[in-house]
């Protein structure tokens, strides 16, 4: 598998669990070889650490209803080991976008950052803004 | 200057260029060693390429009127060349979330992605929540 799979799948992996919240799995996500990561949620202010990230995804977790969450047209642009994710989540009919970060670990490529916001913009000129896979 | 000061100067400059809507000091801003760079608007999808990134600007600077930024809070986080910096920007009193994302360039340290999306949250745990500087 090359690079650019391992990472597309870590993201996919990322949503897997983000969907089934699934804490354990969100853990193994996340790189666990530095307390440097960090989490932006839709209409929040940054939070960093692990410890605090991961606080994050258990208060979603534990939250009312579970996230019916899907992304699409992931794409991945790789700066030395670290590969920069775009995408686009779909929750209840909403999109967002969003900007995951993976590093590379003795572990594989791992999460340290995560950005999701609103997007509200109709994607009449999805194909000239849509980021394009080189 | 230690290379947190360069990445934080490097932010700063991002943010005098956006606050200007000076066009030449933004492309300035952007690496130029490279086209994988991206940016996500508030509300918008990603736009990739360094032409649709610097396009992006232009559109923002010719608007109508000029976006009184400011920002607040950074922080940087490195992951071997690649920093990751939080902070807060202010506009019309409304906060958003940036995430900036400098690699270092032959040229110095230079902006490869940039994510602002809208902040709502009372900042009352602002001592918990925000990122803590190392």
């Amino acid at each position: 598998m090359g690079e650019r799979d391992e990472v597309l799948f870590a993201n996919e992996r990322f949503y897997r669990a983000f969907a089934d919240a699934d804490i354990r799995e969100m853990n193994a996500v996340w790189a666990d070889d530095r307390d440097d990561v960090s989490v932006v949620h839709p209409g929040a202010p940054a939070v960093a650490g692990r410890a605090g990230v991961l606080e994050t995804w258990q208060a979603i977790f534990e939250g009312e209803q579970q996230v019916d969450i899907a992304f699409s047209d992931a794409v991945a642009y790789f700066h030395d080991d670290v590969a920069i994710v775009l995408c686009t989540e779909t929750v209840m009919q909403h999109n967002l976008t969003a900007t995951n970060i993976f590093c590379r670990t003795p572990h594989g490529w791992r999460m340290i950052h995560h950005h999701a916001g609103p997007c509200n913009v109709a994607r009449r000129n999805r194909g000239q803004s849509r980021p394009v896979l080189h």
